[in-house]
């Protein structure tokens, strides 16, 4: 029994990166890693999957346990005790943030997010656990806004990761994000204007259904379209908060953080991957299955090998298709 | 008690701009026609409204009754007697199609519904009822895809129609007709495709839920977009079927319909409006309130003269709002 | 073209059996009545077949148009020409009241609308119309509300009604009424008590969304359980306003208008029926189909013959199902 | 920062009592306690809250991070450094069954999970644990199923819990379950029975929105009116799977587990509390207000001593709660 069991570890790390982030959000923050079974009694190095979070989520959430989801750790035992995932070591950083998540790029509106998990997160793990460092054995994955982090970090940073799985990935903008401009637009009007919701939304016992729209719309401008002297969300919006009409010049600023849009310029990394993997339900409601048909055909005209699925169900609670994709980053990160 | 009644005509009429349109829809078709309370003992001549219904629907359906919200006749009367309106006839043409619209443009996939309006309709009635021919008198309205009619021929026809009213009028494309791609798309691709869809809905005992997106979309499209070497729907999509990526142009043709970018071309003619009366609930599913809030600003920035009004409701059930609007058509357009 | 078109006449009637009802509504109504198309040429006396609206209807609504959903003239119209039906005069009644309707029943809270339909306009179509009189060949049928009417008043007037169709019948009140206690309950004590919300009701200027419940749930108190001491709804509710504790005593008067526990009574009137059809959507939103179902293996049980037929749907916009009862109705009742 | 975080134990423990339950569920179980932060330096004696979950969840899920919901843990180490409660330890037990939950009580169908509680684990924390073992000193709280939990275990065993915490309880069975067995006897009747649903439901990747008035049902059946005769739910339902016709002698056993039923038979012990805490949303899913409301009547009728707090939210998201009642938890229960 007890071999069967990984363990997890809570890592508090004091980041510089983070220190001093505009919005105040914590610069201290706990890691959680995940060891495999035989980790204490193998001396063995082993594999990194860095796993992100969807968005309103950090690292430990993926150890929440569920009455038909198991928690991370859990379904990982479970895969291994199975034979179907080699141990490996997962590391469950938090880039959470004061408007729900960072989407794990560099903005100056909310924190260096990107530089956070690149230049000291990934160095800490490779010095606090017996890891097989490097690109060849390490890799990121995650769902919705992880999996949006999944595919930009392994995109941007082959020599740091060298296997991607990208689970319902935020893409194709124009579709995903969109649709929750309307609403968001008339939840802050009714408030008074962005600075009076944000204060409501604070004040708030709770997330209410009504604050979804707002939150999302002014945390992706947040990373998309910062604007360091807009607070409190400290962000352009890409449209007007009157009319809805649109500012070009702030959605092209969303735009460049498509994957949709950066396959062309980041092939050679991407062809360079031991491991592409995308999928996408095809009821997702934000209509990331586009986005996701759209990237497969891109990779595919551009020659870059992957693996691409769809799968019957939304975009929630989907934590399932982890054991598709978790059984194929192992083996393709083994030594 | 019969004085303040008016009467109701159904003129029937066999069209030749609607013959052999391209789906077959019928070119004999009704025209109601309401004659106000003392049309019969008068012998004076009145102003005419023409009275545009919304996407599924056709003149007659003005005259429906429900419990709380009185056939358009019953408001008509109701409004006279209380001293309101000034009589006047309405006149409520039929422009459904077999994609349940037309919105009132000539469309090489639909039939020509402007030019059956304008060069057949307005003057059959002139020359059947004792009319004050003439834009003076003459004003047309109608609410959503019939506040689109009426705002677009308003614009264009300033010989004809000297008055509008539009509420919660179909414009700001962008997000009134985008939203219902990805539902669209999906359904018509898990039928197996356009003509499968419309097979299966025309086959339907009644208009299902999950088909209101297509039917929305196609017809559209029809209107917009029309390819004549397309049947059965005889339109182009302004995305893919299979990704949802957008068509450039075929959005542009759709883009060049939109009553925004319209209003500088016919300033002119708006200008010359004896009425030029809009307005939408602020919250409108399909978020016509923010194309009525830039309609209303451009407008303004031309210095054309307009009212504009919001109020709180959404798109459905606002017939209460011809109470606002008869009143001041008919004072606009009395002698 | 002429010969295959029915024609509509609306007769103005007023009622000693309305006059000084409780709530003041009118006793001065439009009874509409259609005549088939061969009724000018032909000489003939034919059956009749009463035809009761919903909840929130009137006989009027019947002739409402739809898109896709024809007005009951066209209906019968078609089903005439294309042999499916006998000719049969349609009558259509108007029993709404000032909470939406009246269940068709004598209430001392409403008014006596089941004395109105059998006492004064059933002999006043004999009287006015060429008909063939007595029950052989006057039937009565509704969906909704309107089939609760038909199958009760078929039970109790045997006499008068000898055919009966209840498409999607109110019955099996456990379940189909008590489901908007709670939201009943909780609007009601939001506006501050019943005479608070019937005057927010009464003031609005369509029926909100939100006021469904209460008018509902406070229409059938008035039809099942009135009371003439309580103004202005006239009714005693079967749950405590505070609490939702079941008033027993109150429930037994509704109880008793449930057509389920009508039927041993009235067996040998329900067996002496020329037809006798029920049917009921699978996925009605009321469950009014584990009643239907109820009724059917009752029926049976007593040896009462009957047809029973259920449909993929659920409880609104089925108005094409009188393409199944009415050829049914027509055959039973002929000459 | 040490000081200020209490710690978890995970205690795995073997049950006599649950061994050979019938479905086979798991007798070996993990409990989770909460030593608050002095726990290790104080060697003081502590009071002991029993938190139960409710249905679909386990004691584990108590400790689940949330964006804006925090773990228990968190909650409460929070509550402590603020002064808001006292130190206190908390056992979270596991009593999850193969139909999502166990109400607590003792089933021939499902386990006997109220022995367990009372006289397996709660034995099991006071000899593991520095605890101040006895009714003036122990409490139980929960919300949902684990507020029905509360207040049932409190009535009955006031020899071993002092203090009732009970959020959002199910009560007012007429009212909180009966809604769902329309949608459970359609969903169940479409899969072909309880077998086959079961195993479509045991099948899934996922428990389907479909799926939760079923298993709901069922799981309540199969604790209120079990019968191990009837696999592999081993309960009967209240109503008949072709009609929904009620089957009152099923009910009768239902009802017998209704708070609202057992005030009277255990108000001496109900006085005994040092506290009785009741609350519910205004805006609760389940009506379970209307319960709370009645059981907080009775309680006054019967002048038993309790707190009962109204607040204006749903049922689910409610966890902030516990921010009221733990202080009062653990004042009553403090040494």
């Amino acid at each position: 029994m007890i071999d069967s069991r990984g363990s997890i570890q809570a890592v508090s790390f004091e980041s510089r990166v983070l220190k001093e982030n505009l919005p105040g959000d914590p610069h201290v923050r706990d890691l959680y890693v995940y060891l495999p079974p035989d980790y204490e009694a193998s001396g063995d190095r082993y594999p990194v999957i860095w796993v992100l979070t969807g968005f309103t989520g950090r690292g430990r959430q993926l150890l929440n346990d569920g009455a038909w989801a198991p928690a991370l750790n859990d379904r990982m035992d479970g895969l291994i005790a199975a034979g179907k995932c080699r141990p490996a070591i997962l590391a469950m950083p938090d880039c959470f943030t004061h408007l729900g998540g960072s989407q794990y790029v560099n903005s100056v509106g909310l924190g260096r997010y990107e530089d956070y998990l690149v230049r000291e997160l990934v160095p800490l793990v490779d010095e606090r656990f017996r890891t097989l460092p490097g690109p060849r054995h390490r890799g990121v994955m995650g769902k919705s806004s992880g999996g949006f982090g999944a595919i930009s970090l392994g995109m941007k940073h082959a020599d740091i990761f060298g296997a991607v799985a990208c689970h319902s990935g935020d893409m194709f903008f124009e579709f995903c994000y969109t649709r929750d401009f309307g609403p968001a637009l008339r939840r802050i009007r009714k408030a008074g204007g962005v600075e009076a919701w944000y204060r409501e939304f604070r004040a708030a016992l709770k997330l209410r259904d009504e604050d979804h729209a707002p939150l999302d719309t002014l945390a992706m401008a947040a990373c998309y379209s910062p604007n360091p002297a807009a607070p409190p969300a400290y962000c352009d919006l890409p449209f007007d908060l009157e009319t809805g009409a649109a500012r070009p010049e702030v959605w092209a600023r969303w735009a460049a953080f498509d994957p949709l849009n950066l396959v062309e310029r980041h092939a050679a990394n991407l062809r360079g991957l031991r491991l592409l993997f995308l999928d996408c339900g095809t009821e997702d409601e934000f209509y990331l299955d586009l986005g996701a048909r759209q990237m497969s055909a891109k990779l595919k005209a551009l020659g870059i090998g992957h693996e691409y699925q769809e799968f019957e169900d939304g975009h929630m609670g989907v934590s399932y298709r982890y054991d598709v994709s978790l059984p194929q980053m192992t083996a393709a990160l083994a030594p």
